[in-house]
C-alpha cells in the first residue's frame, strides 16, 4: 500500500490525468473528482474527469459538477495516466477495458483487488473527500470557495452532515476550515435536503405508507407502480432506507425496491448501531457493501425475498 | 453589556449558584445549564439547576439530566447568586418573584429587557453552549467527556447538526474539541433524532399523506382520527411542518392539527428562505412567534381555516 506522500510525487511526475469515479455517483465520489481537478487546475495540470454515470440533478448545485463527463469516446487513454476515486476496482468505474499508462487509487473503501500502480487506500478514513483535502494541502494548494463547497459536500454525504460514528474531530476540523475558506453549511445542507421535487416527496410518503416492522427489522417496499403514480424515478429513492431508522426499536432498515425491467428486487440494508453486519448478509445474496450499509439484488418475488432476508438476517442476530 | 471576563469573575467571587433556564426547556438550554454546574462542581461550587419544566424524555440521554429540579421551593434565594441561561428574562424561566443575592445573565437571544447585575449576553453566538464553552475555558476547568456531550448537544440542538447558517467555523472547531474529549457525535444524534416511537413514526407518514401544494404553499393536516388509528399524540408532532420544506419549490409549510378539545385548529407555520414573515401571519390571526416559524389557534371547520390562511399568505406573497 502507498500513501500521501506516493501520490503527491505520482501527481507531480504526470501532467494530465483521467479521474474516474465510481457510477452512480454520490456526494463524496463527486466532490473529490472535481475538487482534485480544480486544484490540479491550478498548478497546471489538466484533467478529465468521468463518470459513466450522469450527475444526478440534485447535486447540481455543486460548482464545477459541468467537469463531469460521461464517455472516454475518443481520448487515447493508453497515453494518460488514471487516478481512480472513492473506489478502487476498475469495474466499478466501468473502466475496466480501457488501458491507461498508469494507474493510482484514492479510496477510503475495503480493497476488493490490487488494482493500481500506486494505491492510497484508508478504509480508515471517513470519506475520500478528507483525503484529497490532505493531498491538495500535501501538494501546497490553497482551498479556494468552490473546492472547499466541493469537498464540505463530500465529507457531508459520508458523515451524515457529521451524525454517523465516522464524525472525527479530524472530520469537524477540516469541515471548519473548509468554512473559513468559503463552504457555506446551510447552502450545502439545502443543496443536499431541501431540494426535492413533488415527485420524489410523494414517493417517500407512499413507501413510509408500507412500512411494516418484524423483530426490530423495519421493512419499506416500492414498487413499479409506485414511480408509476407518483412520476418519481429510481434516482429519487436515495436515502428511503435510512428513514425507519428514526424509531427507537429499529436494529435493521431493509428497502425492496422493485426493479424496472426483469422480475426483481434491488434490496438495501441499512443497520443501526452494531448489531449486524449488513454487508455479510448483503454479500450472501450476492451483494456488498459496508457493515452498516449495504444491498444485493434478488430474483424472486417479493414474499419469498422478504422471507429470505429475514431467515438470514434472524441467523445473523441470534449467532 | 458585560463580557466573559465580567461573568467570570462573577463566578469566581461567590461559592454557590442557582443556574436557570428557560421553560419547555431544549437541548441549548439544557445543555449548557448542566455543562456549567459540572464544570462548577470541579472548582467547588455549588449549584442547583433549575427549570420549572421536566426535561423531556428524550433528552435524557444527556448525562447528569438528573441535576435539573423542577421546584426551588424551601430555598432561600435571596442568599444565592442566580445565572439565568439561555434566555435573558427572568419571567421566561418562571423566577421572576423571587429574590437573588445577585444576577447575571448568559444569552444568546435578543435582549427583551435590562434584567441582570452582570449581562453577557451575545446575539450573535449560535447558541448558549458555545458561549459557556468558552466560559469554561476562560475559568482554566477541563472539558470531561459529560461536559463534551451537554455541550455537544447544546450546539448542535441550536445549529440543526450543523446544517443552519449559523454554523460558523467556530462551531465546527469547539465541536471538534468537544469530540476529542469524549463526545461522541452519533449517540448525540441517535438521542436527538433517532428514537421515535412507531406510534409517531406513522402518523407522521400519514401526516405526509394529506400535502396538498397550492402556490408554493405546503398544506398538511393532523386530524384527532389520525392520533387515535395511530396511538400517537399531540406532543409526537414536534417539526412535522418541517417535513415539506425539503421540497425544492416550496415557500411556506403549514401544518393544521386538530384541537382534542372543541372545534378547532392548532395551525404552524414555516417559512422557507425569507420571502414570508409567518409571525405576522401568525400575529393576524392572534397567534405569534419568529420571522420563520409561527404559530396560531383557529376555531373554524377545516375548508375555511385554510381559504383564510391561503388568503393571508397570497397578500403576503404579493405585497
Amino acid at each position: 500500500m502507498n500513501d500521501i506522500k506516493d501520490i503527491a510525487s505520482f501527481i507531480k511526475g504526470n501532467d494530465s490525468f483521467v479521474l474516474a469515479t465510481h457510477v452512480n455517483p454520490e456526494g463524496d465520489a463527486l466532490g473529490s473528482a472535481i475538487a482534485l481537478s480544480m486544484a490540479l487546475s491550478a498548478i497546471d495540470k489538466k484533467t478529465i474527469v468521468y463518470d459513466r454515470d450522469p450527475v444526478p440533478e440534485f447535486y447540481k448545485f455543486m460548482p464545477g459538477w459541468e467537469r463531469v463527463r460521461n464517455s472516454l469516446d475518443g481520448l487515447n487513454t493508453s497515453s494518460m495516466p488514471l487516478i481512480l476515486l472513492d473506489c478502487n476496482d476498475p469495474e466499478r468505474a466501468g473502466v475496466e477495458n480501457l488501458t491507461f499508462k498508469h494507474t493510482a487509487v484514492i479510496d477510503h473503501h475495503e480493497v476488493e483487488r490490487g488494482f493500481g500502480d500506486i494505491r492510497w487506500i484508508e478504509p480508515s478514513a471517513p470519506a475520500t473527500g478528507l483525503m484529497v483535502y490532505r493531498l491538495i494541502k500535501e501538494l501546497g494548494i490553497s482551498i479556494t470557495e468552490d473546492i472547499a463547497v466541493n469537498l464540505y459536500t463530500a465529507i457531508a454525504v459520508d458523515t451524515g452532515t457529521f451524525r454517523y460514528n465516522n464524525t472525527t474531530p479530524e472530520v469537524l476540523r477540516i469541515a471548519s476550515s473548509l468554512v473559513e475558506a468559503g463552504a457555506l453549511p446551510s447552502v450545502v445542507a439545502e443543496g443536499l435536503y431541501e431540494t426535492w421535487s413533488q415527485e420524489r416527496f410523494r414517493l417517500l410518503s407512499k413507501t413510509l405508507e408500507t412500512l411494516e416492522i418484524i423483530d426490530g427489522i423495519a421493512i419499506t417496499v416500492i414498487t413499479k407502480d409506485m414511480f408509476k403514480d407518483t412520476g418519481a424515478s429510481s434516482d429519487d429513492t436515495e436515502n428511503f432506507v435510512g428513514y425507519p431508522r428514526m424509531m427507537k426499536d429499529i436494529n435493521v432498515s431493509a428497502l425492496f425496491r422493485e426493479l424496472a425491467e426483469g422480475s426483481g428486487w434491488k434490496v438495501s440494508l441499512r443497520s443501526k448501531k452494531d448489531l449486524v453486519n449488513v454487508a455479510v448478509i448483503a454479500e450472501s445474496f450476492g451483494g456488498g457493501g459496508h457493515r452498516n450499509a449495504a444491498g444485493y439484488k434478488i430474483k424472486a418475488d417479493l414474499k419469498t425475498a422478504k422471507e429470505l432476508l429475514l431467515k438470514s438476517l434472524k441467523t445473523d442476530l441470534s449467532s
